[in-house]
């Protein structure tokens, strides 16, 4: 029987809740579908701060380096807000992306039919859309040297941070966008900001030079302020996006709350090898944590990503997705998706619908 | 009799038509409001490669520089893609910011009633959003040194851009957005990322910092990737938004597109001294020039707002913006704003209903 190692990273805030949902079901699946999860549960974010001082333990790291995949539910509170920059949680996350190699994060935005009503969007703009952030996670300016900020001759300050890719930082991203568009609607475009930046230059440059391996893929580029635009004006224009680090926060962010139920979306980080990192697109919402308010919807949907893409489960992934599918037809909706003629669910409650929904 | 030099960049694509409109209009209301107008034409952009071989002729700065205002239309034509960066139209208008020494870009997103369907945002989420972009403009990763790109010993290229800020490139910005607010609702909300940034959490300092100023006006903070989303989810929420350049360039497009009516917003660029620019937030739309199908409401809107900010003709700016109510109220359209039971006319035709209502 196939076993592996998942090592949980339940975080701040809604995190633990979520993350006891996930467990429950992902437990039920194996079962199902004859295979064994061992759970290690690490401490990270702002957990971590108060169990070891720091947002990412080496003891969290090593933990996660030797198991199969990470499921990490969401990290930060308000607390930390003030400590400085390398002591608060975001950076126990990037601290976690650089040390697993995580350079490819891909977030999957799509329409649920069901859920239509909870965009911003008019029905007939937001209907069918599906599409694909890859975004680059280990790169860019969120890691580039030199960075810092420096005090002037004149009594000013300086700050400073640098945007760069190398060649091959943008060649391993651009393959998995081509690859990904290849099984999808073979639509790619990527973005940049070309008529401004050198390093989007480069980044164009290998971009076009790898089509030439792709003739299947439909390849276009877009300027980042541009796609802004046509993420609002006509998001079904796009099936996979391809993005730096930075763009890919920004846009990735704007394309999941097209649909207006951020609480649905799951996301991928992987490498090159060893573990993938999954994780809801969603924060760790502390104003209702512990409340038992919570979505736990896209923790389960990052559940089904880690069966599929990190252990290759794929029929236990569907079948989450197919619960996540059924309890949302059956008009079960947490607080945060509350719609005229839905039942509202407590966060436990439609872990109980889920399960029995499997 | 007050006299005033305008220097006209009519530039490329749709420029020259909607120039045009705006020049008639702009000599009626100078009649009607008893000042004098010295049109000054000159070549920037894509007209000016093909007539002097660069984007920014020298002349055309100097005639700026000389003159009380500045009134661009559009730059930009497919067939300038390819050239190298420094040579392709754009390259003109970052030398004319930096040249006029525009730290201050102001773009107002209001929405006009006539036009909400329009929007792909359901009217309930878009009515009466009502929001000022102040957006950094000659400063941050636009223009930071060091910058390019290099050969590295392993045959890898690398590219790069600094993101940089001096905190007297802050304040100056930032007073602009606090002056700005404290006029109109009193709400600031200055964007960054500082959780990842150096640059960033400089630029949060010194908005702090001068809040103390401004009891009166309240003032938040939020990354711009939460931005970007907050945008779609509830785009009333924002008062006046203060932005870095970059930052400035996405958020701003993107709070364009949620009206749905980009041909209808004006932006001023603006320094501490000298001439400030004036220009529609639309491109050059090559792909329907000189066929009289352009909307000039957004020229004509920017020509209003040179009036009012630029020469402080405050009655004649609000004529030109009156005018343009009025022939949206008569249901007069162009083709890209065009809807069921309104009347669609051509850009010159439009021109002529906007004389008309004078
Ligand atoms: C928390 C923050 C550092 C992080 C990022 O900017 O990458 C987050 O916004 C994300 O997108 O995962
Ligand atoms: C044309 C381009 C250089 C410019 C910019 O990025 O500033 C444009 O997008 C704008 O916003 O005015």
């Amino acid at each position: 029987m196939a076993s592996y190692r998942i090592t949980l990273l339940a975080g701040d805030g809604i995190g633990p809740e979520i993350t006891a949902i996930a467990v429950k079901l992902l437990e039920r699946v194996a079962q199902q579908f004859n295979f064994q999860l061992d759970f290690d549960h690490q401490p990270v974010g702002g957990d971590a701060i108060e169990k070891f001082g720091e947002p990412l333990p080496a003891s969290t790291l090593a933990a996660c380096k030797a198991s199969d995949a990470v499921l990490l539910a969401a990290i930060g509170a308000p607390k930390y807000d003030n400590l400085p920059r390398q002591q608060r949680p975001e950076s126990g996350l990037l601290a976690l992306r650089a040390g697993l190699d995580l350079f490819a994060n891909l977030r999957p935005v799509a329409i649920v039919p069901a859920l239509i009503d909870a965009s911003s969007l008019r029905p007939e703009v937001i209907s069918g859309v599906d599409l694909l952030v890859v975004r680059e996670l280990t790169g860019g300016i969120y890691f580039g040297q030199p960075k810092g900020r420096v005090q002037l001759e004149n009594g000013e300050e300086r700050g400073f941070n640098t945007m760069t890719y190398s060649s091959s930082e943008v060649d391993r991203i651009a393959k998995v966008a081509f690859d990904l568009a290849r099984q999808r609607r073979g639509v790619l475009c990527s973005v940049d900001k070309a008529n401004v930046l050198d390093v989007s230059q480069l980044w164009r440059d290998r971009v076009n030079e790898m089509a030439g391996a792709y003739p299947d893929v439909n390849l276009s580029h877009m300027y980042v302020d541009n796609a802004a635009m046509q993420l609002v004006r006509q998001p079904r224009q796009f099936d996979v996006l391809l993005t730096s680090n930075l763009f890919g926060d920004i846009l990735s962010d704007e394309a999941a709350m097209l649909t207006g139920s951020i609480g649905m979306l799951p996301s991928a980080s992987l490498g090159s090898s060893g573990p993938g990192l999954f994780e809801p697109v969603h924060g760790s919402a502390p104003d209702i944590a512990g409340q038992d308010l919570a979505n736990p919807l896209a923790m389960v949907l990052s559940a089904a990503m880690m069966l599929r893409i990190g252990l290759k489960q794929d029929a236990a992934a569907l079948a989450l997705e197919n619960a996540v599918s059924a309890v949302l037809e059956q008009g079960f909706r947490t607080g945060d998706l509350m719609a005229d003629g839905c039942t509202k669910l407590a966060c436990s409650a439609m872990g109980e619908e889920l399960l029995r929904a499997l």
